[in-house]
């Protein structure tokens, strides 16, 4: 694996590493950690990469390494950059033969998003988005359930993203909200793109339903934030569901809150972020809990958990969920098998849909017309 | 006390007959029970009333307690019948002198409504509604805090109110159902007046603010039922403030869930109807739990516990609070004295409020337009 | 109803006033309620008494209601006075044929327990003890799930009761701490007793199983104060179960945490006296959770359950159903038919379990042996 | 590092190599996975390493590694085999200059404990016992928070630890249950040794307090089985706290439901394996909630911690704390420096505590005296 971005003050470079490392499958070979050469050395050097595999920017390395006996280089490229230094690095590696596992919202633009959909289509390379939250096994308990008919046809779904960190100009003084508030770095969604399509990814994947239209109430609370920190959005679904998604980073006093609930006409299933281990199954008279590793559980499930019941599982084990599947179909493709479906991931598409939700959202914020469709 | 509806196979009018005793305050003189004269006399026996203060009807009642010396007659009417059948006996009650307690929504027509505002402020009469949630004294303590600042200026509110129990069609067998899915008993808004208006009121009350407009999804999920079962609606709010409000009857598995949360600039507060003596404070970095009758509050909530904290305290003793303090207000006009606004209780404004806010949100899920004004 | 003790500044007095007064069954028609006349009657007339039911000592009560014409009189007394003074009335009102409903623990001594039983036997009357926490609907579907082999051979049974609000020499201020803590009026049980008792009744209630013998650490936390205001205690019981009994006056910030937890071979029961709606069941590999009124459940559940899932019913309401099965039983007797067991409630023999119990305990405290049989 | 033990089936070998590798600072360089040199062989591929480095025992790695030149040796030992087999590897891993980490109890005997202890100290070589749920970040906040003196003068500890995966006999299809019930293998202790010295080590690290003497009710509740599987233990402090200690492998239904709760002079605190990231504090009239990551906390705890609160971080962080502090250790003794206090792990005498422990309640569950001297 060659890192883009990551460098040691970064939040997320450092997810990514724990999160490639965690299954013993992944080694960190290379890394242009920095736009700043010296920066990506000396992150190298903590992370005891020799100096010869530390580059000074995307471009170097994936020229450089490419130029490296096929045993010897990187098998793909992690791309941990702000949101507008994705799509020329993926653009890049793709091109240049390597697979890619990029961080979310794939690109700035759905043009953009498009181009990289049609590269990877061209090349058939690997490319994993980490949409990370679909990597828990409960939340793959619960898109098998759905799709085994358990809670029946779908009518209601409640998606919802609150963090509160957010609430003050924190822009002034954090890096990492400094680029998130940044349309340049950002794209034209802020919350929306950093969060909200976290909460449309997770929804699309555990319902299998996709977003037909919406009508978006997008808010910059903070004074001077140049982007949206708060959206409140209605949602149809295309198979006749109807919901809400709604977000926050203004949600003062709440951490990471990403929360799901889906209604059918036969049941309805809650999953929430902050207590991963649990889904629970409700019925009118019946409410019981479904517990990682616990009891009989989908292979979905089961195939994304390490260890026994009662042993909590978090955030970084899904988020290695991702970088093990994509793995697995980095092997299949260079042994030329096909991907074993049971160990998915977030894909090219994952992120084309992205866009068009934060397209759609940003266009609905503007109109006096009640519905925008995706 | 004289009721009106609430013959035994009703499950609201034992609600209030409980509420109204649990303080020693009120007693259960007289009732209209029903418009069967054997069944209303049949529940009178069972309620050890003598058949002489069991009537057919309430006009009936009214009369002939009216009749009665001062000394001996009811003091108020409790109203307990479906929507249809508030107007008519609060009308009657208050135009012969009668204080009211009263079911929600008030009416079935906001015209209706506005009547008995008139009404009420002519005759200068004691007027409750049983919005019985907002006599939860954590729900107290929440409206203490909001407007002494304690989460600064308000921002994003979500309150929503998630029931599974109509799901199927269940009007066929329920009386329950029956009457709430017929407009003819009902009014025009189906989850939309039987619940929505439960949860706009909580926010009202809470908030201190007033919803300026909102955009709704509304849908009747339940083939051949004639009102909606399920609302999804964005808000503003007068004071800047955004949100959410949803309400469903058909979410399958949710027994009572109505639960809101309030984000100020300085921090955040959640209270759940179903886990009622917790009130949860959070800013960033802190998260309290508030409980019921434990440590400081603020006067309004210790004025509507009753028992140590940890003997936990629930729907009832909250809907015996409306009646505690109407009787307080009753007794006080007897007396000539003000009302102390520690008691405070819903009133014929809210009812108003109520009914202005189901006119809106119908109107609004019929136009393409995206904000319909309260 | 007429009460023994219950002045106007007593906690549980006006406990059992709501308990008695919420289903409509029970009147307040007389009381003795201090032993100081003016407070007595000031209380009375609190409670819209009028004055000449309201008496000056218990006796004054028992033999002035008893010359009374019997379609006047009082059908029962209820006894919630400190520990001492349970005997005396209950004693006299049994004496002369006065049903009674008493506080718990029963007495200060096994002997006085021991001669309540022999005269409630004799006199064929109906005699309540007010462990109340029987009363919840969840703890009777516990009851009838173990009874039914829900989760097989019990194995191990942990049941504690942890409050905090002794944790300071409350009683130099506090009139209810004052009493509980002082030998003349508690008994030689503290905490014990007060709490202790309730731990124990509630286990031997759900399980249908007897402790055996115990070995008990008993302790006084809080300096100068006579009795135990803490123990933990090893527990085995007759049917080879085994287990703890732990309760405490002095966990610091606990409010009133009963909670009980029993596992069989095949299966395990949670629950918790501050979410009493809630009995959660589990087993290897399942975990689900019954509510209140939710679904298929015993009828000894939905007996005691007033109002649909989801609405919480709390320790009141519990305890009203104490006070009804009660009242049901009375009238039994007054028609001459057998109890309906459905309507159960702790009788004079709980009560002489619980002091067998609180003597086995003090005595294990005081010897090196390490069991005591009860 | 070279792992003795840990073959492909086993459990916790690879918890172990997980935790190792989560932050970087630990590379499996060699291992004796399994007594049969194929299972060996075969483990060492599938995890990427050269046959040169897996060795059929682990007396043939500890000399081979030795032979190697310092700078490609491995710097330390990691003992992951069942109880029986941790002497003999750490011993000779000490006798020739490696640092050691060991999986818990530390040996099957005390004697042997006493001698690693020495060895210890002769050698002064960096030694861990995996205790690793002492490695959370809010154990450490709350050891912090009790050694500050937050909640005052310690009073009542009430520790636990019930499982429920040996309700049945699984020792006849399950590997690791049959050596955890076999006295050979797994020691005198059964649930003993396996979780209730878990429960043990979290207590005295948490408090700060050494239990002092106990009374112990030991049970093989499933035929046939030779071991123990659950206790109930009286426990006092040596500072005059007393409390409770009690485990179970047969409580049906629980999955790994370690808990701790402290009460002190004023104020308690609370901690739930399976909930890790919320540490509850209460005082009488005060519940807050600490969060991991959230606001301020102690040193201790924020170092432990990775990700932003609101990410839940579970036991194979907390078991990588363990780890990476070690990994500190050893790094500090390798450059001669002294270790930082702050990244703390628990050590040989935590491993001589754990076999006192063990033998206490081994002693107390055959007397009928009711205290034995830890």
């Amino acid at each position: 694996m060659g890192m883009v971005g990551g460098s040691l003050e970064a939040f997320i470079g450092g997810v990514h590493r724990i999160a490639a490392a965690i299954d013993g499958q992944i080694e960190l070979a290379a890394g242009a950690f920095s736009s700043n050469p010296e920066k990506s050395k000396s992150t190298g050097r903590t992370l005891y990469l020799p100096d010869s595999r530390v580059y000074g920017s995307y471009e170097e390395m994936i020229h450089a390494e490419k130029a490296l006996p096929a045993d010897q280089r990187i098998d793909f490229v992690s791309i941990v950059t702000p949101n507008h230094l994705h799509y020329g690095p993926a653009r890049l590696a793709l091109e240049n033969g390597f697979h890619v596992i990029c961080d979310k919202p794939m690109t700035i633009s759905l043009k953009q998003a498009e181009e990289l959909e049609e590269l990877v289509a061209r090349t058939g390379l690997v490319f994993a988005l980490t949409h990370n939250y679909t990597g828990y096994p409960m939340v793959k308990q619960a898109k098998a359930m759905i799709s085994a008919g358990a809670i029946g046809k779908l009518r209601k779904i409640i998606v919802e993203y609150p963090q509160g960190w957010l609430a003050g100009r924190l822009e002034d003084t954090s890096k990492q909200a400094a680029w998130r508030t940044d349309p340049a770095q950002s794209g034209a969604g802020g919350g929306l793109g950093d969060i909200g399509t976290h909460a449309e990814n997770l929804t699309e994947y555990i319902t299998g339903s996709q977003i037909a239209e919406l009508c978006a109430d997008l808010t910059i609370f903070v004074e001077g934030r140049p982007l949206d920190d708060d959206g409140n959005i209605l949602v149809r679904f295309a198979n006749g569901a109807k919901g809400i998604l709604h977000y926050s980073q203004i949600a003062n006093g709440e951490e990471n809150s990403l929360t799901i609930r889906v209604y059918g006409e036969t049941g309805g299933l809650e999953w929430k972020q902050m207590e991963p281990n649990s889904l629970i199954h409700k019925t009118n008279g019946t409410y019981r809990v479904l517990r990682t590793n616990w009891g009989e559980l989908y292979p979905a499930a089961t195939a994304h958990a390490r260890i026994p019941a009662g042993h909590p599982e978090g955030f970084l084990e899904a988020f290695a969920n991702i970088y093990r599947n994509f793995a697995y179909a980095v092997r299949a493709h260079q042994e030329g098998k096909p991907r074993d479906p049971l160990y998915d991931f977030p894909t090219v598409q994952d992120g084309v849909r992205g866009l068009r939700f934060i397209n759609a959202a940003l266009a609905s914020a503007e109109t006096e017309t009640k519905w925008t469709r995706l």
